[in-house]
Parts: C-alpha cells; sequence; structure tokens
C-alpha cells in the first residue's frame, strides 16, 4: 500500500507537472502569435483581430518584452476580476453558472475540511488499532482514518454525528445555491432581449392527413384551437441533403477567394489550375472562372433541391415551429395537452434555433418509447460490461499483480523512483483513457433517445456519464482493488455483502483517489489551459490549410464548455469528498486544491477562450442539484455499511433518518425550485409582453420570425450572401493598417497581451496548388478525427 | 399441511355460508318492508317512493307470493342484464368502470386458467420428486405444483415461456382497457352536461398582501394574467363553525316537523314538551312554538356568524375558486404555472362541488411538504410494524402451534371437523380482523397529507392499502408461516435470501391463499349483498329514531363503492392470480369463482343500493392499472427467485427480459395513456365552447357559476329552504295513496319486487317524549361509530 512517502511523491510529480503546464501556457500566451488560440473569444467577439497597431515585422510574432515574462501567473487575478454580471454579458449565464459549481465545490467542502481536521482527525488518530495488526493491508494514512477507531468503540458517535453536520451543511449551501441560480435565470430571462424562441413552440407528431399538407394541417389546427394567439408557423424540412451541397459550394468559394487574392496581389498574371484528379494533371485553366463556374452550378442545383424539397411531401417532417403573437401565447401552447390522443400534436418550447438538432425532430412518440428502452439496456450492458477490462488492467497496474504476472520485471519495478511512478502515476491513467472513449458512446446513445435540441443531449449525456463514472470508476475502483487484495474473502460472498464490503474498502482506497485526483484533477486541469490539441491543430492548419482570411477564423478552435462530460467529472469530486470526509479527512484537502485550480482555470477560458454555442439560461442546474444529492445519498449508504460492520450497533440505525431527510430535502427542492427550469410563468410572459407593446407598439413580429426557425442549410445560403458582403467591405479597409478597435470593450485578462497581433501572411505554399489540393483532400480526415470533439460547434462556425 | 380433505371441506363451509347468505338475500328483498334496504337506489333515484298500490296491511311489509321464492337467484340475470350505456346513465361512470376491474380479472385469468391446467398441471403431475421426499411439509396439492419438479430439470423451460405468455397476455388486455376506459372517460366528458367544475380551477397559496384581502388580489391577479378569459372567483371560507350551527338547527327543525305531524294528526291536543335536562324535567311549553323560537334563534345566529366569516379576514382561507368565461381559460390555467415562486399561485382543476374537501383547502405548500415526510415516516412504521401482532397470531392459528402452546387442547384439536375447522377458517379470519381497523387510519393518514378533493383522498389511501396488504398480507403470510414451519432455517438468513425464502415458500403457501379466497372473496361477497349492517342499522333507526318522513330518507344507508378499500382487496386477488399462475395453478379457479361472483354481486349492487357521492369520470383507472403492473413484477420477481432456487441455471436470467420489458411497457402506457386522465386537452374545450355558443348564445355563466362553490354550510341553508318547500308540496299530495310513478323508468332488477311498499307508519312510540329525546341523544354516538365508514357520504345525505 501507498505510504506518506509515496503519495509525497506523486504529489511532487504532479505538482511539476502542472506547474510545467502552467509555466508553459504562461509562455505561450505572450506570444502575439498565439493570440488566435488564447485569446479565441475575443477574436470572436470582434474586438480583437489580425490587424494591429504597427510595429517590426517580428514582434508580429514574438513578445520580446522580457518584463512580461517575470509575471508569468499574473492571468490569475485577472481573471478573478471580472464581475459576475460582466461575465454573464461576456460569455452568457451558462458560463457564469457553470463556473458556480466549482464555487460551490469550495463553499461545501472549506467548511468541511475545517471541522473534519479539527474534530476527526484527532479522533482517529488517538486510537492504535491499525498499530496492534499486522497491518499489511494498511499505509500510514490509515492512521488518519476510520479504519484506526477499534471495532464497537463509542467514538463511532463522533463519525455519526459529523456526518450529520456535512448532510446538513451540505443541504443548506445547495439550498441557499438553488435559489441564487434561480433568481440569475429568471433575471436573466426578464432582461434578456426579445428572441424568436419566446414567441415560438415546437409542434411535433403532427397526425398524417390524406387531404391536408402539414403546414395547413398545422395552420388550421392552431386557428382553431389558439385563435386569439397564433400568428404563423414553419414547417420543419429533412434538408440534410442540401447541407452536403452547401458545404460544397462553401469550399469552391474558398478556392475561388484564395485565387482572387492571388490575382490581387500579382495581377499581371491570372492563376491556372489543372482539372484532373488532386490537380495533378489534365487541362490547364483560368482558376478563377473555373471556381466561379463550379459555384454557379452548384447554386442552381442547390437552389432546384431547396425548391424539391418544399414541395415535395417526402421531405416534409411532421413536426413545425408555431409562433404565437404574445409571450403569454406561446407559454400557454408549451405548457397544455392540445388533443384527446397525447401522442399527437405534442408542444414544447422551441429551443434557441442554434440549440436545435434538427435531425431528431420527425421521430415519432413510439419509435422515441422504443429508442429509450434500447438505449436504456445498451446502457446497461456497457455500463456494467465495461468493468471487465477495467478491472483486468487495473490488477496489471497493481505493483504485487505486475510482479506475479511478470515476475522478471521485479528488479525493474522495485527501484524506488519507478515504483511510486506506477503506483502514483498508472491506475489514474488507466482510468482516464477508458474515460476518453466514453463521452461519444453515450452522445450517440442520447441522440438515438430522440432528444431534439443539443443542450438536452448534453444533459442528457452527462447524466449517463454520471452514472457510468459511479458504477465504473467510483464502485469499479474500489471493488476491482479490493478485489484483488481481499480475493479469498471476496469471492464467495453473496451479493447483499457488497454494500458492506464497499464501505469496508472505502478507507483502503483513499491513496488510489489522492492520485487519481493528483492525475485528473491537479496535472489535467493545468493541461487544460494550455490547449495543447487546439494549439497544434492550430499551427498545422495555418502551416497547410488557411488561405484566406476566412479560413484562418475557421481555423480557431474556441472549444466551450462540453457540459456532458466536465459536469460528471465535476461531480465525482463532490462523490469522493463526501464519501470520504468522514472517513479519511486527510483526501479533503486534495480535493479543494483542485476545485480552487479547477475554479481560476475554467473562469480564465471562459473569459478568454470558450464561445458557447447557445444559451439555456443555466437550464442544467437541477441536474447539477440531483448530482450532488446523490452523492450524499451514497456516501451516507457507504458510511451506514461501513459503520455496521465496525459493531457500532447503536448509532448505525440513527444513520436512517439521515437518510431519508436527505431524499425528502430533494423532492422539497424539486418541487419548489425545478419548475423555474422547466416552466415558464405566466406572469412573467405578461409583463413583458405589456413592456413590448408600451416601447414598440408597431412592431412587425411576423416579419421578425420569419426566418427565426428556417433549416440551417436554408439560412446559411443566405447568411453567407451577407458574409459575402460583409468580406468585401472587409478587403476594402483592408490595405491600410487599421487602428484597433478594441481598447473600448477589452477584458482586463487579455489588456496585457492584445496589441501587435500581425496579420499572418498567406503560408509560404500558397501557389503550389497541387500540394495544397492534397493538403485540402487530407482535411477532411482530420476533420473525422476532431468530428465528435466538436459535435456541438458547428453551427456557430458556419 | 391442508390436503385435499381439508380444502374440500373448509371449500364446503364456504360454500355453504355463501348460499346460505345468497339465500337470506334472496328472502329479504322480496319483503317489501325491505326496499329502502335493498332498492336504495332507487328511492334515491325518486322512481321508487314508500307510497305504493293499495293492498292489505300485511301487503306492505310481508311477500305472500309464493311463486316469487322458488326464483331466488333471479337477481342475478336481472344484474347482468342492464347494458353499459345504460348503467353509465343509471350509476355513473365511476361504477361502470369499477365493475370492469373484475371484468378484467375474468379476461387475464380465464385464458391463464385454461392454458396453466392443460399445460403446467400435466407437466408438474408427471414428476415425482415429493412422493420421493418425507414429505411432512408438502401436500398432495403441491403434486400439481412447480415444487413436484425437481431441482435442475429441463422441464423449467416450460414454466419460463408460460411466464412470458402469462405477462404477454395480461399487458395486452391491460392494454385493451386502457385504451377503452380512455375511451368512455373521453367520451363522458364530451357528453356531459355543462357543469361548474369545467370552467373553475382552484387556486390556491395566494400571497398574504398587507393592502389586499384575499379577494381582491384574487381578481386583479386573474385580470392581470388572463385578462380575455377571467370571469369571477369565490373566495373559500373557513366556516366548520356554522356547519356545527347548521346541523343544531336542522336537528330542531326535524323536532318541529314532528310535532307538526302529531299535532296535524290529532288536532285536538296542542304537543308539549318540558324545557329541562332531556326533557325530563322544568316548564311544560308548547312543543311546535318552542322548536320554532330555537330555530328562529339559531337561523339569526347563523345569520350573523355567516356575516362574521365573510368580512372577517380571519376566516378567509388563501385559497379560491376561480371561475373563467371558457373552458379554453380554465384548461389553460389549470396547465400552466401562473407566477415565478412555483409554490404560490398553484392552481389546479376544481374537484366537482361534491368532490371537495374544505378542511385541507387552507394548507399552505411548505406545510404539505412536511406532511408527506410525516405521513411516509409514520405509514412505513404502521406498515412494518403491525407484522408483528399478525406474525404472533397467525403463529398461534397453525395446529401445530396451538399443540406446542397449549398441549392441552390437543385431544379437542385433533378431532377431524375442529382440526379442519381451524385449519380452513382460522388464518383467515385473523387476517380479515387486522384488516377491518385499518382502512380509517389511512383515511386519516391521506387527509393529514393535504388532497383537496375526496376522490383523490380515496385513490391515495387505496395505493397506502395496496402497500400494506402486499407487505403485510401477502409477504407477511408467506414469511410469518414459512418462519414458523421453515423455523430453523429461517432465523439465521441474511437478508439478501429473503426473496428466495419467499419464492421457495409460495408453493407451500398455496392451501393458505385458498382457504383466504373462500372466506374473504366467497363468503365475504355472499355476505356484502346481504348488507347485514344497513340492514339491521334500518330497523333500529326505525324503530328509535325515524319521526318524520325525512329522517326515513336519512335512515336508508345506500353506502357505495368504498374505492380506498375495495380496490386494494381486488388486486390482491390479481396478485394471488399472477403469482400462482405459474407456480400452484390449482389456485387459479378459486380466484376465477371470486371474480365472477364478485361482479354479478357488485353489478347487482351498484344498479339497486349503492349512491356515489360524487362523479370522477374514471380518475382512479392509472391507479387500478399500475396496481395490476405491480403485481406482475412481483409475481415475476418471486418466480425467479424461486427458479434460482431449483438450480435452473440456464432458464433463470431469462426472466429478467421480461421484467424489463414489463416495465417498459407501463411507462408506455403511462405516457400514452395517463394524460387523458390527468390533462383536460384544449382541443376538447374549443369544441365544447363553440358547441355551446352556438346553442345557447345568451348564457348567463356568471350567475351560472355564483354559487356553485359556496362552502356547503353556506349553501345547505338555501338548500333547506328548497327542500322544505318540496317536503310541504310533498305533505300536500301525501293523504290521498299516490300511484306509483316509478314504473316507466324501472329497474328490471326491482321489477318483480316494486309493489306494495308501504308508508311506514310512525314508529309506536312517536308520543314517548322523554324515550325519543333520549335516544335522540344516543344518536350521535351511533353515528361516531359509523362515521368512518360513511366519510365520503355525508354531503349527499345533506
Amino acid at each position: 500500500m501507498a505510504t506518506f512517502t509515496d503519495i509525497g511523491v506523486a504529489a511532487a510529480m504532479n505538482i511539476l507537472s502542472a506547474l510545467g503546464f502552467l509555466m508553459a501556457f504562461a509562455l505561450l500566451r505572450l506570444q502575439p502569435i498565439n493570440g488566435r488560440v488564447y485569446f479565441t473569444k475575443w477574436y470572436l467577439n470582434g474586438e480583437r483581430s489580425s490587424r494591429t497597431h504597427s510595429g517590426t515585422f517580428i514582434h508580429k510574432f514574438i513578445n520580446l518584452n522580457p518584463r512580461s515574462y517575470l509575471r508569468f501567473l499574473e492571468w490569475m487575478p485577472a481573471a478573478l476580476k471580472m464581475s459576475e454580471l460582466e461575465l454573464i454579458e461576456h460569455a452568457g449565464l451558462d458560463s457564469a453558472v457553470f463556473l458556480r459549481i466549482y464555487l460551490i465545490g469550495l463553499k461545501i467542502f472549506i467548511p468541511i475540511t475545517v471541522l473534519a481536521f479539527f474534530v476527526l482527525v484527532p479522533v482517529n488518530w488517538t486510537n492504535s488499532t491499525l498499530k496492534n495488526l499486522n497491518s499489511i493491508q494498511y499505509s500510514n494514512i490509515d492512521h488518519l482514518s476510520i479504519s484506526n477507531v477499534p471495532a464497537g468503540s463509542q467514538r463511532f458517535w463522533v463519525h455519526l454525528v459529523m456526518a450529520y453536520v456535512f448532510t446538513f451543511w451540505s443541504c443548506y449551501v445547495l439550498l441557499k445555491e438553488y435559489k441564487i441560480v434561480m433568481a440569475m435565470r429568471l433575471q436573466f430571462l426578464a432582461s434578456v432581449e426579445r428572441r424568436p424562441d419566446q414567441f415560438t413552440v415546437l409542434v411535433r407528431n403532427v397526425p398524417p392527413d390524406p387531404d391536408e399538407s402539414v403546414s395547413e394541417l398545422v395552420e388550421h389546427f392552431f386557428l382553431d384551437n389558439h385563435p386569439d394567439h397564433y400568428l404563423t408557423h414553419q414547417v420543419v424540412y429533412n434538408a440534410n441533403k442540401i447541407a452536403k451541397l452547401v458545404n460544397e459550394r462553401e469550399h469552391m468559394e474558398n478556392w475561388r477567394d484564395f485565387y482572387q487574392l492571388k490575382y490581387d496581389r500579382n495581377p499581371s498574371k491570372r492563376p491556372t489550375i489543372k482539372t484532373g484528379f488532386w490537380g495533378l494533371y489534365g487541362h490547364k485553366v483560368d482558376a478563377i472562372d473555373f471556381y466561379v463556374s463550379k459555384i454557379d452550378k452548384l447554386s442552381k442545383e442547390e437552389a432546384t433541391k431547396q425548391e424539391n424539397i418544399k414541395t415535395n411531401p417526402k421531405h416534409i417532417m411532421p413536426a413545425a415551429f408555431v409562433s404565437f403573437r404574445t409571450r403569454w401565447g406561446a407559454a400557454v401552447c408549451a405548457q397544455t395537452q392540445q388533443t384527446r390522443n397525447p401522442t399527437l400534436w405534442l408542444t414544447e418550447w422551441a429551443p434557441e434555433p442554434r440549440d436545435i438538432y434538427w435531425q431528431n425532430l420527425s421521430i415519432s412518440f413510439v419509435s422515441i418509447t422504443i429508442r429509450k428502452l434500447i438505449v436504456a439496456v445498451a446502457f446497461f450492458f456497457l455500463t456494467f460490461f465495461f468493468m471487465i477490462p477495467i478491472t483486468f488492467v487495473q490488477s496489471l497496474a497493481n505493483i504485487e499483480g505486475i510482479e506475479k504476472v511478470a515476475p522478471f520485471l521485479k528488479p525493474l519495478i522495485e527501484v524506488p523512483v519507478i515504483k511510486s511512478f506506477i503506483q502514483g502515476f498508472l491506475p489514474g491513467i488507466v482510468l482516464k483513457i477508458f474515460l476518453i472513449l466514453l463521452p461519444m458512446i453515450l452522445m450517440l446513445m442520447s441522440k438515438f433517445e430522440g432528444f431534439v435540441s443539443l443542450s438536452a443531449l448534453q444533459r442528457r449525456s452527462a447524466s449517463k456519464y454520471y452514472i457510468f463514472l459511479l458504477v465504473n470508476v467510483f464502485l469499479g475502483s474500489i471493488i476491482a482493488g479490493t478485489a484483488f487484495e481481499q480475493l479469498n474473502s471476496f469471492i464467495h460472498q453473496s451479493a447483499n455483502e457488497i454494500p458492506k464490503t464497499i464501505g469496508v474498502s472505502i478507507p483502503m482506497k483513499a491513496t488510489f483517489f489522492i492520485t487519481y485526483i493528483m492525475v485528473d484533477g491537479w496535472a489535467g486541469i493545468a493541461g487544460e489551459i494550455l490547449r495543447l490539441k487546439p494549439l497544434i491543430f492550430f499551427y498545422l492548419k495555418n502551416l497547410f490549410l488557411v488561405k484566406t482570411e476566412k479560413d484562418r477564423e475557421k481555423a480557431m478552435d474556441p472549444e466551450s464548455i462540453n457540459f456532458a462530460t466536465s459536469e460528471p467529472q465535476i461531480q465525482l469530486y463532490f462523490l469522493l469528498g463526501l464519501v470520504y470526509a468522514a472517513v479519511t479527512p486527510f483526501l479533503l484537502p486534495f480535493i479543494l486544491v483542485f476545485f480552487a485550480l479547477a475554479y481560476v482555470v475554467f473562469r480564465h477560458q471562459i473569459i478568454n477562450v470558450y464561445d458557447q454555442k447557445y444559451e439555456t439560461a443555466a437550464a442544467f442546474w437541477p441536474d447539477v442539484h440531483g448530482h450532488i444529492i446523490t452523492a450524499l445519498v451514497i456516501s451516507q449508504l457507504l458510511l451506514l455499511g461501513l459503520l455496521s460492520t465496525q459493531h457500532a450497533a447503536k448509532s448505525t440505525p440513527l444513520l436512517i433518518p439521515l437518510l431519508v431527510l436527505t431524499i425528502w430535502f430533494h423532492r422539497f427542492c424539486k418541487n419548489r425550485y425545478e419548475p423555474a427550469f422547466v416552466k415558464y410563468p405566466l406572469e412573467e410572459a405578461t409583463m413583458k409582453d405589456a413592456l413590448e407593446r408600451e416601447r414598440e407598439p408597431n412592431l412587425d413580429l411576423k416579419a421578425y420570425l420569419r426566418d427565426a426557425y428556417a433549416h440551417p442549410a436554408f439560412k446559411k445560403r443566405e447568411d453567407d450572401d451577407k458574409v459575402a458582403g460583409d468580406e468585401a467591405e472587409l478587403e476594402s479597409i483592408w490595405c491600410p493598417p487599421s487602428t484597433s478597435h478594441a481598447s473600448g470593450h477589452q477584458s482586463p485578462a487579455s489588456s496585457a497581451a492584445h496589441h501587435h497581433r500581425p496579420y499572418l501572411m498567406l503560408s509560404k505554399n500558397s501557389d503550389s496548388t497541387p500540394y495544397t489540393t492534397l493538403i485540402d483532400s487530407i482535411l477532411p480526415f482530420f476533420r473525422i478525427q476532431t468530428h465528435d470533439f466538436i459535435i456541438n460547434r458547428q453551427i456557430f462556425i458556419n
């Protein structure tokens, strides 16, 4: 078992690697050339651009000011400086509330840690159970844990009381936080500008009718049933085919721009290309004309197909976005049942346009029910049979295990440094690798279940991921490890004994989880800020693919908070903290460090890098709350199991009321606060409607809503036309070095580094046509690789 | 253990007692004097009255026609003759749908019984496991059961397949039935006349406001948020004090009527009474004047108090009935959230006026949450600690147990008849006595939880009662009995083994449950039709209390379907049937007899006796459905437990998909059909609104709704004034023997017996004032005793 020394070594290594990451980040972010990687958000906001002040050529790429290197941690206070209100304005409510999860971690665990160290540690330490034992299975960390209290001791009363105190404190914090977040959400919704989704309801499962088209059907139905409120509607088309054409056309347009640029700079020679495969052979033709004609052809094809889709009923889905005259009308329609048959004419709030997952809009009710069953079964198998490889690998990662399997490695492994490395790093890394593959599968499952908004998909995946982490990482690690250590005693136990076994094993696995926290929580979070992957990809793209300014925009990968994976990972720390609070308080400081570091890092990322694709006004909070409550309940159950094996018969049953109270608290919160995240109160709607009538009595709402819910493939075309215009405009002001127009709205965090951003020249291979064509053909491959990581970022990029 | 002979004896006894009850009923119902007990419903409908054709005096009391006695079972076909549509018209949808529960029982179990006897019985019978065993613990019934199949036999595949077939068949029937009931409900709601509750929403938790009264607050709020739809509202008063006064006044009025009648018949002498305690001493005064003056005084006091209540804000509850111009408006308001704070301004459909439980209207949200917790904990203790006495008594009721406790009784017990009696009757009776006390406690708990309608209280109590029966009667009987029989093997088992133990014990408890079914299901149901308690009470009241015609009306106790106790009891039979279908098919015919008999008996009772106090349009169906599904799941779990102990390792895990499918089926039905029982679709509302506008364009809805939701104590006064008028009218047509005006609308069941109903004379002690006063003082005592049995019948009687 790991000792203090092992943990010391692991901690040192992890702290070093974390510091290394932070140092590297500090150096890299100061280089102007990396601006688009580390200050993506500001570029997207338009408050920072490629064209900056004049300066020497070299200044455009490298920061030569030595003083700025001395303050390599200056980003930390800068990240904390922005107030929450500014943050909401800058990055949206979702991001601001997401950060509060880390804050809750600090709020819950700082007092718990203090209390645990002042009360529980002395209580545990002043026993001598482990000294008397033949303590092979125990490390000296366990002297601080509940394992050191002799069975049947009256001291367990202290742990019991502490469990009550910890639970009450956690619930108090959760209650307060729920209140605050609810207020923030309502405030946000009340202050938010007019948005199409406030007036719009998504109707699904429109029943087929032989005499009427979907559009007519929808109109008649809502004119009948909401006569005073119905305004207009938009049928949903299955436009996936067009989307493909649009992508191709955009690709061609990019090439056209590229050659146009080339020609503009060197008007003496019109660029040419070969028409054959990959531009390697064939006729030489004028490049600009070639692409212009191709674009023309594609545009025409697109227009025909669009017409075809709009008229062919086969492409019309039995769903529609129905808009109302007032928010009141929409609120009413979204919350009520329309017809006798509760599986037809299903209404719900329309997600905001960017948030819609178009593919799922046409799935029927029965199909969804069956899909849910299939996914539930599949998820069950995924969760429970995933454990087999994890158990196997982890058992190998155990020193004794490796020595048994491969005795010839023994001399190598017994070298103290390597031993510490294996014990400190390996189990955590094994776990981590398993976890990287998972979110994509879970997201696919959620998509299959038929949710219609990206945010719902994220929430759903997060819940699945949470269960998975719980079963496999938390319980799996405890049992698998224990299975190896207590092999004989474990195999022949009945299934009923498992909770007790887990409870008993918990103190023993403290060191494992400490190393896990250090690898995943400390070094991992520090790695997050370095953004190594986006950095490398940005350079690769710049080197090979960037031809036009638009390409450079695309080469930036702002990423965003990936709720589906981040939230469950934070929740794992809550679970660990709550479970170990009463058992091995020594683990708590490690969790505190994680929460503090993660808070600063993600605050920085949210301010400077991440770009949320949609805004749900913190709709995910009930999930977060529910997961923490689950962690509380699990911690109580395991403590119950642990105490029941310690012959503390008098005190143990007293944990049951705590369990009941915790579950009751959850139900109370659910009834009291959750509706604010699901429904839209009529009073609010009335107030906003009245306000708007007063302010803009002549508003043409119908025009405002006309294309709000058009399929992105249809919309893209219009947007593109607009963007093309913008681009032309940009090009016209392009030659003179413009003054930075960002100074007014700048982020405090970026104020030190926002100067000297050079316009990156066309990369040197800009005229080696065959080569770029080759690269361009490889691009899809990269795209496939990164596809799943940026699932929910596509809409915005376009 | 009980053998075929034991069961034969028990069956004979139960059949005899059942026949005895039926015979007694057949005799009693033919006597005209019992008309008000056995044809209550027709009296209440006004289609049968006390004044009938002329005839000799004796004919008014006793049926002397010998032929009618020969056909003593003729009520059975008569009860089945009425079509379902007529039944709905006659007794309401609730009653008609309630009968369908018994029909479902027949639909599910007839095919299952046939299949089980053709497939499972041969499979079980042709083994010889039990013959080879030292079969002390097994009776010969077990030769037909799964116990007779040797462990590890391939024959368990048959049981497995049958479990699938039984489940699929049950689900199919349930699905079809859900569809039918939903259609019936929607049809009923669509065809039903205009009712106040269609336009009205109950608002609770109106927040206090220092500046405005509740009434003003409600008006302003709904004028703001439902400006186009709000019509009027009615504040809820706490009028419990008035209710007391009203009762006293009614009592006095009854006395006045009595003396008035006396005087009318003997105008020569004005009746007098003494004013002292119980009319035993004091001044002699004129009785009519005395009561008239008393009534006057009370009426005045009532008026003052009413005024006081209406003006004093202390008596105004923070709740109101808000009515809308259209059904659409009410449907919208009931289904939406009104304000930011989801615990204020809670809206829900108003129950129909007769269905309201007024006392609970003022309970606040937080209070309800806490009350629910308290009730949940209390119910848990009630359920699990109730088992201690039941276990104790049942263990005594076991032959071997009695012999051990009281060896001197051995010679007596060993007499074959007594032994059979003890084994056949006693356990069932013990159980039954326990169960009689329970419903009142459960109803009190449900009331404490704060439900606002009587029907919701009934449903809630039913669910509690179902859980109770499940744990205590079903599981409790199995484990307790087993505990006594397998004492040694049982005490030291771990908690995990209990499901297996139950599974194993199930076949052994078949005989116990067969006797239970016979006592409770056969004799009990036959006893139900005899209505012994109402019959005795009716005679007692007639003898001592009935002074006026109104009293006679009151002396009738029509009862009604007590959903809170009847439904869970039926569900117990579903549970037994489903559990034993694959284990001991021999039990199934007993259940079939129960369902068939109960169907006929309750159909008769619903047609001729019961009088439902309110109509919920079968709102209870989702509960019924859910309970049957629960029974299915339990049966599968227990079969799983049973098979897993029989070394049928290959087949057992295949039961798990069945479990998953069953639960999924439940969720599917819940989503698909339940909304029809909870929500009110807007399309329906619109249609009914449009229809009404066309039919009655000038309807004054406000006037129609004005007093619909007044507190019964306020309303009573007005009703009484009206009733008094009716009575006067009755009295005027009273002297000449009127012709029966019931012949047109007569029930087929009553056609043979509706003649010769005499008007019962004032009872002989009609002028013994002190005596009647005494009796009248005792009356409240009777009332208290029967209070809980007639909880939900009070409103109508008044």
